[in-house]
């Protein structure tokens, strides 16, 4: 999995029947520490995460097995808020000091 | 998914039998602010969506979880056509104002 | 899916038993418009294609939903003999045209 | 399987619910002789790996082919502990030598 | 599927269940050519490959269809042993006149 920011939403009224009532959300992928590493991508949500928020994705097919995307074409999902990250004995990310993207 | 342009499209008279019938779109791997990323791909769609049109693509496994593309050898997938992608909180693409690629 | 231009054959004596009888090309990914990208790979053939074909690799999963290669250790088969490719309305690629790589 | 150093841990409360109750771990995709190679990534583990060690780490479909992470969405997980990597003749890791990261 | 020189060993007492009784090898992805190219993998092997040998790898889910892998985390596969890379009619890789790598 990686980390991932989320920095917006996507609308389509013209998608795979599959997809309608997904809510369609812009990711950046991110290091731990917060940096952006490469393109955004669109993720489907499992966890009711909201825009700003600092979370996990899941890629391929892994992407698929969630109640909200099984059997579905997603190949990437949110499937956690992340709380905090420790590297190396300290704390690199904490939810509750966060206020980046908001 | 990833954001895409349709550039193009592809003509095979000799494909394997289950890609017979199935439209191949060339497509170009885009940001979400519409920049060129990466090298074009070919793609089936699921959709309905026409050259010029920005849309977003699913590949690996996923791409063959539509009703066009199941059991199929296809690895990329238009899965929508995108009405607006909204970033911090402004539109970054909207269709309606949307003339590039045609 | 992506373009490539079969350039070479691969012969293995000792091989997997499920790939024992299935030919292995040696296939150059390329642009729509001929150049080359990245390394050579191997690939299984679904087609019937030959040396110098301009031709779409599928890979993953997807490379196994062929008659050819159905449960076999394969990631990469050629699926479909290229004709034409048009791009903002104009060919990019011709077969009847195509000199390259004979 | 790719090399990585397990570099830190991730908390997440709010998640997807097949992933409550699996720790997950920070790891860094390293080279055989432990030069750091790309980003960190999250894993699960499945063999009881700590902070500190030199694992193997399985990506994509593979990653839930063990009974830790089966029908989950995990798409990154530890399958070994390394004991030694021997390239050309030679140790080029031996855990008993190993106190990097520690 | 891609070629590689096999150029090591793993040695892990600590792994998941289904490893148990693999051979892990230290892999060296290369072009046709020899040059290697990325960071070295670690493979199982279905062929019985040795040290030093020219090789055929294949990644992802499709790794996992030989009779040594089915059903194990195991995402890259040692598929089979080159004896020659013919590329626009000349051999680029013989394994008679092989002498890399041992």
């Amino acid at each position: 999995m990686v980390f991932a920011r989320i920095v917006g939403t996507v609308v389509s009224t013209n998608k795979e029947p599959k997809l309608v009532g997904k809510k369609l959300l812009l990711v950046q992928p991110v290091e731990p520490t917060g940096q952006a590493k490469g393109a955004p991508l669109v993720a489907v949500d499992s966890v009711g995460a909201g825009e700003g928020e600092f979370v996990l994705l899941v890629q391929g097919s892994s992407a698929r097995q969630t109640g909200m995307t099984e059997g579905t074409p997603v190949d990437c999902t949110i499937v956690a808020i992340v709380d905090t990250v420790e590297q190396g004995g300290k704390a690199v990310f904490e939810k509750a000091k966060d206020h980046a993207g908001r």
